[in-house]
């Protein structure tokens, strides 16, 4: 077999990537493939045998890791920098988005927060050991149902290098070896940081491979990394919807859905409508730019020409373009006609939908028609509609009289989070420390067997 | 476009499969694929809005629609043995195994069992409405996670036809609606029971769509439903290892796996020998076929003089060929020989794979290595063994002085048994009505609002 090596000109130094091409076979990209897989392989399973320990280790020394990858990040702070110069440099040289760029850069406050995130994570209670649940059969079987951790966690994340701390420390805490694949622009900073916490990491006596990142921005690595069924037990896209649709179509290890929200608020007929103001306003407004913000407001016919003008001019005076369906602009004039895909849509933005409805049932048939089963709420004082509302409204959290931002990790009092799920299975909304561990029955007998 | 008509001769009456080809892009395939899709997203549609009625119906009116199902399986019982008998013949002509055309074929008695199964389903708690857990935060936000339905539920299974009226009864009672697909030799049988529940759903006042059937056998169908994100919330693969292997491979709809089981039993230096042999006899020999049986026998080599031998004889009395390592071969001479790839094998036989080991610790190596995490034993009267062993083995369940046998969902007190999980997200161990949902928050506020 003849192997050429060819240095791959996109790939930041100082990991280079070797390319090797079969001249008998002509099969260049399959045994690069194959070579990137081996070394995935490997990383995983040093992730399993490190995994093994920490699964098995004391919340005190669990903690002093954590403490030390705070202090370690600060005491590293300019090693980390200058390679997010690095970083931050050729995103300039390739034209990056100064958005893009923004969210890259790091500085001595942003290094702070990072290490202040880490220590707020030491201090939260350790999910692992506790007792879900425990029973006794009637053959004198005690089933206890135990909370351990899942194993080996992979995270795909984009461009913030902070979410290398944030993902680090979230998953060492709940006792998961984790494997790291953040963004191409961000490769040196992310090397820096990881570098960093690797030996922190050691510093508190545990394995190194706690904590590893994958040492190739080549797609092909997370392609295969998301197909290491039975290496790795979990996997946690972080990002954009783009980012999250590629893990789940990819992916065939288990995928923690972090999904999108087309987030409503139903102003109902009997609603108080200070309070509709208020939370519907806060819901489009505080900040605009995330998944549990409102995307799309529905009124009740019979109190629209009561508030929706009022409404929509303090709307326009915080700079929110509102599309309307067509009785929402016989109210509001100035609304752009609203499109079908207006419904579906997640504008992330100062936009807003509205709609006017006839009813209860018709506000919760467009909810579950057009919406992304993440957050929705209805403002109303009637205990019927709340109830109806609560049950028939297909979604992660549902709000009675409160603003969809609330759905948060934080804002939920789990004290961190890990994303928020709209997918169904394992967790769903907010997940905290807890959402990172799966259990296992531990039963205990004295000699029971099967008849 | 030109089309040409093909009925495709392997698709049993009274299901046609209409071949479509595209002349003009030569793209037989793709086009037909295109219709097989959009009949299942039709049908997938008319499951969510059933879903949708029956995740608020009382529990009264899903246990009615559940007893009238078993009724009507007995009332239709000429008709499906009649479809039955159609399988069977056609089984016979294509020369399928003895032992599958056993599986396949149904008789009164079996019906009554597959009837009585489902009152057992009625006579179970509901698992829908509960308050799994409900807190207040210092805004004044009072958050309650409710247990929910999963939604839409796609069933893949094998030639058993039992499975088709057993896994719509465990949808149904859960809030679910389901979409069957079973093997295609069992296409008549399924039919004829899909047809009977639907009756006896729609006698009961709730929508047909809540239990319905991939109308073709054709794979593209099974691989389509896999794909139908945002419509079937879950796949539950129910069979053998192939199909499993290649659900996880192929869909992109949240899968709960349903894995092998290569479980092992350990006896300690300080085990109770008597109850060792009786543990790990049952273990092995009540019922070997299945997933929770022991595959592999690890001794502590302290005892392994004294209790192999005569434990060795035990087993070759009851038909069990034994594979053992060298030291086992020394103590029983007439072992076959193991290689490396005996400590990997679920055998679902009468054979067992031995081996001495020399400490606990070599013991939960083995056993992490090459097990398969479902259920593992070890027999000891050490309090700190016991500890070690059910802290640092990997598995779904880890018995102390019992047999794996135990692993079920009836032996576990849960009533019924959806499967037994060997993944880590969702559900791990014996699945209940339980696992067949997810939860929602709920959350009431008077105006709070985020800052």
């Amino acid at each position: 077999m003849g192997r050429e090596t060819v240095h791959a000109a996109d790939t930041p130094a100082p990991f280079v990537v070797t390319y090797i091409y079969d001249f008998s076979s002509q099969r260049g990209v399959s045994i690069r493939m194959e070579e990137v897989r081996e070394q995935l392989v490997r990383q995983a399973q040093a992730a399993r045998q490190a995994a093994m320990t920490l699964a098995n280790v004391s919340t005190a020394v669990k903690n002093g890791a954590l403490l030390a990858m705070a202090e370690g990040l600060l005491a590293d702070g300019a090693y980390i920098l200058q390679a997010n110069a690095e970083d931050i440099q050729q995103a300039r040289e390739r034209g990056l988005p100064e958005a893009m760029v923004e969210r890259l850069t790091l500085n001595e406050k942003r290094l702070a927060a990072m290490a202040e995130g880490i220590r707020q994570v030491a201090a939260l209670p350790d999910p692992v050991g506790e007792v879900v649940e425990g029973w006794k059969r009637p053959n004198g079987l005690e089933i206890l149902k135990v909370r351990v951790p899942l194993g080996v966690v992979a995270i795909i994340y984009e461009s913030r290098p902070n979410v290398t701390a944030d993902a680090a420390a979230l998953c060492l805490k709940s006792g998961n070896a984790v494997i790291l694949r953040g963004g191409s622009e961000a490769f040196r900073s992310n090397q820096a940081i990881t570098a960093s916490l690797v030996r922190a990491v050691e510093s508190a006596g545990l394995p190194a491979a706690c904590v590893q990142m994958v040492q190739t921005t080549d797609r092909e690595a997370a392609t295969q990394l998301m197909r290491l069924n039975g290496l790795v037990d979990c996997i946690v896209p972080r990002g954009g919807a783009g980012l999250i649709q590629t893990v789940m179509q990819t992916a065939t290890v288990p995928v923690i859905e972090t999904g999108v929200g087309n987030c409503h608020t139903y102003v109902h007929e009997d609603a108080d409508l200070q309070m509709a103001s208020e939370v519907a306003f806060n819901a489009k407004v505080q900040r605009p730019s995330v998944c549990n913000a409102m995307e799309t407001l529905l009124v009740h016919s019979a109190v629209a020409g009561e508030f929706l003008p009022a409404f929509a001019e303090r709307l326009r005076a915080a700079g929110v373009e509102i599309r309307g369906c067509e009785r929402t602009r016989q109210l509001v004039p100035w609304a752009v006609p609203a499109t079908e895909d207006d419904w579906y849509t997640e504008y992330l933005a100062l936009i807003l939908a509205v709609k006017v409805v006839d009813s209860l049932d018709e506000a919760i048939a467009h909810i579950n028609h057009y919406g992304s089963r993440h957050s929705e709420a209805i403002i109303t004082r009637s205990l019927d509609a709340a109830r109806r509302f609560t049950r028939e409204v297909d979604a992660a959290c549902v709000y009675v009289n409160a603003s969809t931002r609330f759905t948060d990790g934080f804002e939920f009092g789990f004290g961190a989070e890990v994303g928020i799920s709209t997918q169904k299975l394992h967790a769903r909304g907010p997940m905290g420390l807890r959402e990172l561990t799966t259990t296992k029955y531990v039963v205990y007998g004295n000699g029971q067997v099967r008849t």
